[in-house]
């Protein structure tokens, strides 16, 4: 077993100890108390922060709470934190207004050039920053969005109450990314913290595609749950 | 935007263009052509091999193909591979009898100490290894698996065929995790790569637990999918 891994074993009993919110000795406490190398532990301390067992606050390591549960299900981010009893939020990056590429446009089962907006905005759970979504939806459907939406409410609110444009299905994708340098900027992440990507399309129950979704999860806060059926 | 971006940005047109299985040039080639320092590239390399889109074969680096995608269903790892046209396969770590401790009894919903298998396999696609399988099921339900079972196959043909166990419904919790050195060890993967790390339990028509499964795939090689119904 690797030094470092070994001293991360330690600190997970330790954590396991301090319970959630419970302050971290220093560093070096932390190395002495081991018989590790500060290289070693520190190397140990950011594995665990990499996944979510440890939080900075201040300048101090804090033990962190379980991850956010967010179902895979056409219930809104809003309604996933909310439950969760966590208060969501969302803050505005842009919202523009362009003329659909070929891929977007296939995506959204329009024609190249048709008019889309592109909603870009941070996820909040609690004013902590915890994912980016990155939205393209069709102009004809939602002509007034520009005008009459609240950024930081839900986009399928708003939706259904602009439009009638009630959620009859979807498909959803899920993998582990990188974040980019902007994407880490905007989340206030480090750059090489492991996300999770959902990409998703929704269509109304007439089968109009009304989203094209790319939502970002900062990996070490939130798991996603999904109800299975047998066959 | 930091170097190591702009040459990974680079590396991105260049992996288009080559096209899946084309191979790289070499590390200074690159770094010549980029006008980066090999530190600088060898980064940008680095991300790009754990996000999957490059993958070293024999002493070169080539371009990967996309992800395999799984749905996230209760069909077996074996169909969901087959389907990609890859060849699915699975190779025993080691299959143990004991007496369940309080957290596995509680998820099987047994009494503590009542017998279980723990079952742990490599799973393969085309003879790679991609993840690791750790499932624990009652002896009570499946008093044979240590004789009749291959364990090259897949146990929910068998918990079919032995004891009619088909499955009834399931909950599953997908996160992003890295592995552990045992766990990176057994896959062949470098440590810091972030893996896919799904729970499941599953029940039977009955209501009766028969698997608690954990399962961690490569996230260079995995993505899943689920298919989402309005509400």
């Amino acid at each position: 077993m690797p030094k470092y891994y070994a001293a991360k074993a330690q600190l997970m009993d330790l954590l396991q100890e301090l319970g959630e919110g419970g302050v971290l000795p220093t560093e070096r406490e932390l190395a002495e108390r081991y018989g590790v190398a500060r290289e070693t532990l520190r190397l140990a301390l950011r594995e665990l922060l990499l996944e979510g067992r440890l939080r900075r606050r201040g300048r101090g390591t804090v033990v962190a709470g379980p991850k956010i549960e967010q179902p895979l299900s056409l219930s809104s981010y809003t309604e996933g934190v909310r439950r969760q009893g966590r208060l969501p939020g969302r803050s505005l990056i842009g919202l523009e207004r362009f003329a659909a590429e070929a891929q977007v446009a296939d995506e959204l089962e329009l024609a190249v050039g048709a008019e889309v907006w592109h909603l870009e905005r941070v996820l909040l759970a609690d004013d902590e920053r915890v994912g980016l979504e990155s939205t393209y939806t069709p102009v004809a459907l939602l002509p007034r969005l520009d005008q009459d939406f609240d950024p930081g409410s839900s986009f399928y609110e708003y939706a259904r109450e602009a439009a009638g444009l009630a959620a009859g299905g979807g498909l959803e994708r899920i993998e582990t990314v990188l974040a980019t340098p902007r994407e880490a900027l905007l989340i206030g992440t480090p750059p090489a913290l492991p996300m999770l990507l959902l990409h998703r399309r929704s269509w109304d129950g007439a089968g109009r595609v009304f989203e094209r979704v790319r939502t970002l999860y900062r990996g070490d806060r939130f798991s996603f749950t999904a109800e299975l059926r047998g066959h």
